[in-house]
């Protein structure tokens, strides 16, 4: 039966990259200010050198090292005081042996000066004269023209999800916008007769719609938009037509709660009646998030996720963002901790079983404690501080392994 | 010399708790879709039990345990089919000796049984029977009304960031708006001749406002907002009067670039001129960063971090984001990852030394790569994945020693 051929999460993430390889997310330009956390489009060039002058990094005296080498406080090297060079100004004139110019932090050394004495090192004997107590090496207290950044070097790539700290680098190139990929859109419905909005009174048993709050919440963290949230009962036509207008004004579609082995269960034949490939992943050998299915229609990614809330948010994590970084050309760098396991855990050999665990330090040391609980159990959520995977060829893990936790 | 009592970190930080422990931040009502990274500014406490009825876990049939005992494929267990439970709806019957109702997952258990089988291990023999192939133990396959959260506990709480993970936590709930701590206001001020926006053009050899950019980052990414960003030149007096009308309109003020010794500082004098306690703290025993100032004025902090980008995000880190984790109840809980150091790091006794570092996998492990460069470089920021501390009594750490890294 084609519903039960689970593949497992790499080989799930290798056939959504080769369908959607060629999909295209457009461009925009946006002020540095308002561009942490989107995806840079191409990689930003030095279009000149950090500093673009020879820059003293101490308040103090530009010299040529040569004549302090051998000075102290009991031999100081009297030096021909020239003046000072301004923050901000061009430096005035040229250091010549026996010379020395004054230079504030950040102030550009003079020519001929090769390294510069700090002022707790000096006396300023008269108008004319400075004794240095201390010797320099070449370089001392300079910072290069370029040494920073050289002109035309490469300083972030495209792919690169833009960080507090990039701005700081942005800004030393005075670039104060960027191109970067617009945000993907992204529509997401939950079916099924049985879900309501939690804005709604409480009917029955009915349930409520907590997939299409925590996938909103996730989308966005993703670097994508919103561009609606629907919930839609078990109607073959209305889930249609749904669909199909969602794959008109989105990059990606999810669903949610329909991917159950169910007598209501209509996202499979939906997503094969339309025009594509439909579905090409039909069950994954993970645990929890067994029940999911991707498609393609008119181009577009369709995802149906499975209605468990641990489960839905698993699949998102290892698939959707997967396909996220693809189109954004983001290098997947999910930051992981190693701890130690508090206790011996078991899995299913043949899925792979993503657990998740909190993480406490005990006596200089991380312990991952999991949290236990169905898959529905939304409590589990908020406690986790990340997951850990278990391959699908071991039985489990024995308390005290090193463990890979993989931060939410 | 008064400027020279530099204080260690936490003692700082302990000084600037004690003088702004009264500041209040007031708050708001938010929709939970718009709230993540929002911080909590009361408890959230449950209005009912999650989930508010006995749910089963799997499609199948809900039973009375004991009548599965010793059942097999061999010997199936025969009980009475009574109907099935529709998704959403309240169970219409109970579930007596000998008798089964089938549920599908999500549904609600009927009263009498405490346990499901599911589908896989039954067959439907006739319109009135079902043979059961496996036992079931008492409450397998059910989630119990309030086993997921008890009415009337505490499932946030007050001072957490809220994550995506959080939103599911209260749509489950059917909280749709929460009470948040409204987002601090900043000014941030970059003061000196020599500092120009990075979008004019390049004049002799000014240097340009990095500072600005990099803290107005900082600070969104701190849950807070920027009210102005502005840079001003060495005038006393607009100085003065810039900062009189930042305190008006802001909760912080962030000055940068004014607290160097130097001929033209006057940040110092102007704190002591306000109303107010004036500068508390002038000078931290740490490296990058010794040259900060903390003063108070009108009861609003105000911070003089460094001139160098390096220097004024180490010190942003270690005391702005302290009192803003202060002013919201914010638990700081600062990720950290260990990591072997690959290099003899030297450190000056005295000084807490913050080093940033590259994180690197390797064989298992992670290192930790210092980034060297002097503290005006800016791209070491940008190449950093976090930091490790030296703490002030040690000479250094060796190659090879367990270091905790912060992440950025």
């Amino acid at each position: 039966m084609d519903f039960l051929k689970v593949i497992s999460t790499a080989k799930a993430k290798d056939l959504i990259s080769e369908v959607f390889k060629d999909y295209k997310i457009d461009t925009e330009s946006v002020n540095i200010l308002s561009s942490v956390g989107r995806v840079l489009s191409e990689d930003i060039h030095a279009i000149y050198d950090v500093p673009n002058f020879n820059r003293s990094t101490v308040d103090g005296y530009a010299v040529k090292s040569k004549d302090t080498f051998g000075c102290s406080d009991f031999i100081p090297s009297l030096l021909e005081y020239k003046g000072a060079v301004q923050m901000g100004e061009t430096a005035f004139g040229v250091v010549n042996t026996s010379e020395t110019i004054y230079v504030p932090t950040g102030g550009m050394v003079p020519d001929g000066a090769d390294a510069v004495v700090m002022i707790e090192y000096t006396d300023k004997l008269d108008e004319s004269t400075v004794a240095i107590n201390k010797a320099v090496r070449p370089g001392e207290n300079v910072t290069y023209k370029g040494d920073d950044i050289k002109e035309g070097s490469v300083v972030l790539k495209k792919g690169r999800k833009i960080t507090a700290q990039d701005i700081g680098v942005l800004a030393s190139l005075s670039i104060s916008s960027v191109n970067v990929y617009k945000k993907p859109r992204v529509t997401i419905i939950s079916t099924g007769d049985e879900i309501v909005d939690i804005t709604e009174k409480e009917e029955n048993c009915k349930v409520k719609d907590i997939n299409g709050y925590v996938l909103y919440a996730l989308v966005e963290k993703s670097s994508c938009e919103v561009v609606n949230k629907l919930i839609v009962n078990d109607d073959f036509n209305k889930l249609k037509a749904t669909i199909e207008e969602a794959i008109k004004t989105s990059d990606l579609v999810l669903l949610s709660g329909g991917s159950s082995v169910g007598t209501k269960d209509f996202t499979y034949d939906i997503i094969n009646s339309l025009n594509g490939r439909g579905v090409f992943i039909n069950g994954l050998a993970i645990k929890p998030g067994k029940p999911t299915i991707v498609g393609e229609a008119e181009g577009k990614p369709i995802f149906g996720l499975p209605g468990h809330p641990v489960s839905a948010i698993t699949v998102y994590k290892i698939l959707v963002d997967h396909l996220i970084c693809e189109m954004l050309s983001i290098e997947d760098d999910m930051l992981s901790v190693d701890a130690i396991l508090e206790t011996n855990l078991h899995s299913s050999p043949g899925k792979e079983t993503y657990q998740l665990v909190d993480l406490i330090e005990k006596e200089n040391d991380k312990i991952a404690v999991p949290i236990y609980g169905a898959s529905g159990l939304i409590t589990t959520l908020a406690k986790a501080k990340g997951y850990i995977v278990i391959s699908d060829n071991t039985e489990g893990i024995y308390k005290g392994e090193k463990v890979k936790v993989y931060i939410n």
